[in-house]
């Protein structure tokens, strides 16, 4: 295992420091880095809150800002963050407006965060998110899988939050964000957690893992390995069907790599899916490419496409300003 | 080799028809695929022209936009654009306020663009970037190579260009900001160019190439893998030496990856970086993390310290919107 860390067990630590350093105009650590924060709170906004395992960089820290999380809590890597963790984001970001939590469909992360709604005695309510339409049951999950469309509705929910909308507007406009958005990855290769110190599973120089969750963990089947063409039609025909989308039916793309593929075969990804789009009618009108919700250094990537309509594209287009995703401020 | 690819001979082809349809609010194609160019030229501002082998992406197409370059010709692989590329997409950028080329110093990027600049009938100068301090001499370069520090003058002499300074002006900010830009890279792993088929170079299990380049020649010297300190260690304090800047100088810090390496690790970087620069009383007041100049999906991150000063960092903070870097607009 070769990586740039100092020891196995600092390396959270020492990479939320180091986030935390670079983006002080945007974040503040919590105490004992139990989350990250807006430096900046918004008066009367509903707070958004959202974590998970680490190792998704730079999901979700690097979402924390205005436009989008008030607070991420940091689990481990590929762990659970714990309830005391959310429960103290919540203290810390609700300015009275209550807490609205986005978590991703994992056993680990819906207990924990079942626990901290559950203790919270302020007004808050939960997001779950399930975009992946690769496998019903994982070796982490009941049902599918939460994934990369996780940034879709942090976003638009987060935009929502900004315009002062009420908890439980944002509560249904994300569960509808969610059913209007799906997934699929593909991995070429495995990640090494920095703790195990080995690949996570094995891959034959021939191999891909179809339908792969963003730890790992397995997917539909493994295949011999393909072009970027073929590649491109599975994952995306699978997300299209999942969403039963009519002709004409404009779209957010998502062309996401897991931390180890290179732009240059991500933009290979976006032309082959965007023949495939404009084979059935769908409008790709707004694009994002690039490694945002990640495996540490797997290499694959995934497709999440999103239905959308003018008034989720006006709060897509609204002010953001993130680490890792900004625009209009 | 597993990439997402088609097939090695259209690689580029397909990543920039991805590139331009995912960014078609921002740049449009030359004829040919010649060079990427802004959608909308502003009249009378000097046209910056960049470029170089593909495989560094987001370099250099990815910072084509308002606030940066004009224009980006890009080679195949790993490998120098020709003098015409260069010479298409002066024709079609320049609008009367001449042509700045900003050129890294490897021998065949050099000898084209000097080819370019030669035949081009339209005023013109050229900066030429050296940040690496790494060797003197490489496989593909005379002097220092020119790594990611071209960020550094592509982002500032852009922001000045968009004032409507002069060609003279900008040629000499290029050089001033070149001047006041170091960087040094280490990596962990060799990338494959598609068209090769296997790795560019062979490392042990326990190795590093420390100054490494960015097309995986080779820098100072094999050594055994160490931690993330010791690393920061070496590459900034052989910076810092190349610079000799004074306690109390502001400095913009860019820690880069070149493609496998997570964003995790990066932020290890960042801390362990910044201790350093606290240690010597350098303040880092801008910074930007991230695999922006890139070698495919080597593992290894490299830091650039850039000197900076007022006038500097405000032309560092305005508006700026190309595909991979975007803020204030």
């Amino acid at each position: 295992m070769k990586k740039l860390i100092n020891h196995v067990d600092t390396v959270l630590v020492e990479s939320l420091d180091g986030f935390a350093a670079a983006h002080s105009d945007i974040v503040t650590l919590g105490a004992a880095r139990q989350f990250v924060r807006r430096r900046t709170l918004k008066q009367g906004k509903v707070a958004l809150i959202s974590g998970g395992g680490s190792g998704h960089e730079p999901l979700h820290a690097g979402f924390v800002g205005h436009g989008m999380l008030d607070a991420a809590c940091p689990g481990q890597i590929f762990t659970s963050p714990t309830p005391d963790q959310m429960l103290a984001a919540a203290e810390s970001v609700d300015s009275g407006a209550g807490v609205l939590f986005i978590v991703k469909n994992y056993s680990g992360d819906m207990m924990n965060f079942q626990m901290a709604a559950e203790m919270l005695e302020r007004d808050n309510a939960t997001v779950i998110i399930n975009d992946d339409v690769a496998v019903e049951n994982s070796t982490y999950t009941t049902g599918r899988r939460g994934v990369a469309g996780t940034l879709l509705v942090e976003r638009i929910v987060g935009a929502a939050a900004e315009l002062g909308e009420s908890l439980a507007h944002l509560s249904a406009l994300g569960g509808s964000v969610n059913r209007c958005t799906a997934s699929m990855g593909v991995a070429l290769s495995s990640c090494t957690v920095p703790a195990a110190g080995q690949p996570t599973f094995q891959i034959g120089a021939d191999e891909m893992e179809m339908g792969v969750g963003i730890h790992g963990e397995p997917g539909r089947r493994r295949v011999k390995m393909t072009n970027a063409e073929e590649i491109a039609a599975e994952l995306t025909n699978n997300v299209l069907k999942d969403l039963s989308l009519k002709r004409g039916q404009e779209v957010i793309l998502l062309v996401n790599g897991f931390g180890g593929t290179p732009l240059l075969e991500l933009y290979v990804m976006v032309n082959a899916v965007h023949k495939i789009l404009e084979g059935v009618g769908i409008r790709a009108v707004r694009h994002l490419t690039g490694s945002y919700v990640t495996s540490l250094e797997m290499a694959g990537c995934s497709i999440t496409v999103c239905a959308t309509d003018p008034s989720m594209l006006s709060l897509w287009d609204s002010p953001l300003h993130t680490a890792a995703l900004r625009w209009g401020m």
